[in-house]
């Protein structure tokens, strides 16, 4: 039953936009609850100007000016001031394409620049412009990799990189799966090591059966807590063992937390070791743990999620012994293939000597102290400002250096001359953490690091 | 200390790329480890322009190609064929630019277009423009949504759209969290609701507990059980309770349920009730369903991950009552500036519109049968080939159905002319079923697809 009226309305007034389906719809509409049924409702013509509108502006605003050292790490402003600044509100009716390129202009003009040179947060490694075009092609193919019939290509990426990698490890045969991210890792890890030592618990539950525990260093990520959580383990049964001046797991203390653990009548069933620690990038003595987890037959976990691409470094694997590492395939896959094994390799090695070119100049200048001479690409130290360089080591000397990096850590972000993270690590106070893995990130960006925390704390 | 051969190596090579930087590097130049540490090794112009170019493929082969019902959903090849096809193989040296594109078009032709119109076989909506580039801009700029400092735009869009969504429910305040899919979401609820019954869980973990039980409806989605194994709950803890003819829970058999798990000492915790199932669409009668858990004090989960897009219309929202919804916040918050409240609605009334139009014509066409009148945007059905169309109702007639499903889908895969799901379920045996609810999906897509299953299976 077709409603003049209403018929006529539309027509008139949506169905203009769109000519080419026009005619046929009018001798032949079909009006069901209310609805024209004919013909897509959307304007794909309009929205694919649009797309290109974005993708242009994503091209200026974001990829041409990331390797751009004169434009701001961020443009901070408080939270009340950027809700001002944006407008945010959905409302009933649809904005204008212009006004949403303008929204995307905005929201790029205050997000923090992650790929910019002197983005030091977080583990960033800069501006990738091959994962970058990997991931805009999954985007717009929004595939979902469940089976071959629905995502073929994907899956046959997926099995090529995994084997690649297992290579790299050095094993025959073995199997693995790419992940969001290393917390999701550990979790999949802990729930193997879990079935493994008792399949039943998959049906069952943990209800009834002794305490499950797992070991793990006092310096490793903090997923392993919440992953134990999560998965019903308990954080209390994660055991935390001490670990030497480096950051790194003392095999000893590995074993008499796990003979403690047996004493009380529980069920030890895994040990999670790290490569490359989070904040000192310690590597875990993996061979004297291993040996330990054979002794107590003990699953062996290694989050290699940030000391993993040492495997790929003839020059540093020796770090290394037997890891998994994690990543998205197919945007890996994409800059393997542009970079060649050679060029994933020479990263690293540049990555690991402009580590140790920062080491060399903190040990040259006045005021700044490493923490500890590092094995990997973090680099840890103070930065003693002119006014605590004559005060004698105390208490009150620690207390007062424990406020420095927050300051200059604040005055670096209104500024928005770069990123740098700090944080304070058993009993030590707060200090700074660069960690160099971006191949954007160059000699010159390293002096201007220490530069600039000179400038910006001279009168602390 | 500068070794002077390799120094001149790199200036003559690498280096006369980098116009910019070249003197100032002939000058000062580092070498560390081996490794020059001057200005960076990747070549931004090349990367740019190979961005470019990738894009403009992204553009014609993926985008522009969307809405066009005359390409194929899908170039099937058998896995041994298409790893011939694809140059999967990673190898020392990277590929040329030129190289690199051409493996983006490999990748893209061989890829299952789920943006098609024709993509009926999972629950996708067809290619929408404004969450595309709000994806586009987050994967450009890369952020790690984990505070303000580093993320402070997308965690006050989050923040609207939360409280948008929050509105819509019909709460007065609320909270929210965007999750990347409905497994996650329902994990994270049972955690919640685990959590709330027994805080001290997060520490202890479920060792020498009773056992946690959780009730969901037979026609749940499948990331229950996955949750219930994962968070140690066990499988077996998993109460399902008998669905109606419509597949909605029965809320006195619910109340069973919750009385038998007492009896046998165990501790129920919550029910996971559904808003909108994933085969049939069915929706969980909430309201009784949450005047049982009052009594017995349990938490209630709604999983509304399929469902909750009801809400936003005035016409189809008394399907629900109280439910929450997943979606990653940005491109959702776009999508939802440049349609506005209204453009969702419209969609959403739309897409049950065509539901219904496709079941009157199902009820027209020989040959198809209709597995239940749909409530939602699932049409359920089978289509009965001419040979089957005399046989009398038995074991015989149901058993010769179940094949037809297979043989169609292999058939249209083949051809790539549409993709479409089948499934048996509760007893039932093979159906198709069509969700409807991408916007460039119109009433002659629907013809056609009940045209081209007649058209391959007229001879079955």
């Amino acid at each position: 039953q077709i409603n003049v009226r209403e018929r006529k309305e539309i027509t008139d007034g949506e169905l203009n936009k769109k000519d080419n389906i026009h005619s046929k719809m009018k001798k032949n509409a079909v009006l069901v609850d209310g609805v024209i049924l004919n013909g897509p409702i959307t304007d794909s013509k309009a929205g694919e100007k649009f797309v290109e509108e974005a993708c242009k502006i994503i091209m200026e605003e974001i990829i041409q000016k990331a390797d751009d050292v004169t434009e701001k790490v961020c443009e901070w402003r408080a939270p009340e001031t950027l809700k001002k600044l944006l407008d945010l509100e959905m409302r009933d009716t649809g904005e204008s394409h212009q006004k949403l390129l303008q929204l995307c202009q905005d929201v790029i003009q205050y997000s923090v620049k992650t790929n910019h040179p002197r983005f030091f947060n977080q583990l960033y490694a800069g501006i990738d412009y091959y994962s970058l075009v990997a991931r805009f092609i999954t985007e717009a193919l929004n595939p979902s990799v469940y089976t071959y019939e629905v995502s073929p290509v994907f899956l046959l990426v997926e099995e090529a990189v995994i084997k690649k990698m297992i290579e790299f490890i050095g094993w025959e045969e073995g199997d693995g799966i790419f992940n969001p991210g290393g917390s999701v890792s550990n979790m999949y890890a802990m729930n193997l090591a879990r079935y493994k030592f008792c399949p039943e618990i998959k049906e069952k539950g943990l209800s009834g059966l002794p305490r499950l525990v797992l070991f793990t260093s006092e310096e490793c990520h903090y997923s392993m807590k919440k992953a134990a959580s999560f998965l019903g383990i308990g954080t209390e049964n994660v055991y935390f063992v001490k670990t030497d001046e480096r950051g790194k797991m003392i095999p000893e203390e590995l074993e008499k937390q796990v003979q403690r653990a047996r004493k009380e009548g529980s069920a030890p069933f895994l040990v999670c070791a790290t490569a490359g620690t989070t904040v000192l990038g310690a590597f875990d003595p993996l061979d004297k743990i291993a040996d330990i987890c054979e002794k107590y037959d003990l699953w062996l976990h290694v989050d290699a999620s940030w000391g993993g691409s040492a495997l790929i470094s003839r020059k540093h694997c020796r770090l290394l012994h037997a890891v998994f590492s994690k990543i998205y395939a197919f945007k890996f896959w994409l800059m393997w293939k542009a970079l060649g094994t050679t060029g994933l390799e020479e990263r690293v090695n540049r990555a690991l000597a402009l580590a140790r070119y920062l080491v060399e100049e903190i040990k040259k200048r006045e005021g700044f102290q490493l923490l500890l001479e590092p094995e990997y690409a973090n680099v840890c130290f103070w930065y003693i400002p002119p006014s605590l360089r004559k005060m004698e080591d105390g208490p009150e000397f620690w207390q007062k250096l424990h406020q420095v990096a927050p300051v200059v850590k604040e005055r670096m972000m209104k500024k928005g001359s770069m990123m740098l993270g700090y944080q304070p690590n058993q009993g030590k106070v707060n200090f700074f953490r660069q960690v160099v893995i971006s191949p954007q990130v160059s000699r010159e960006d390293m002096d201007f690091l220490l530069d600039e925390i000179e400038l910006l704390a001279k009168d602390l």
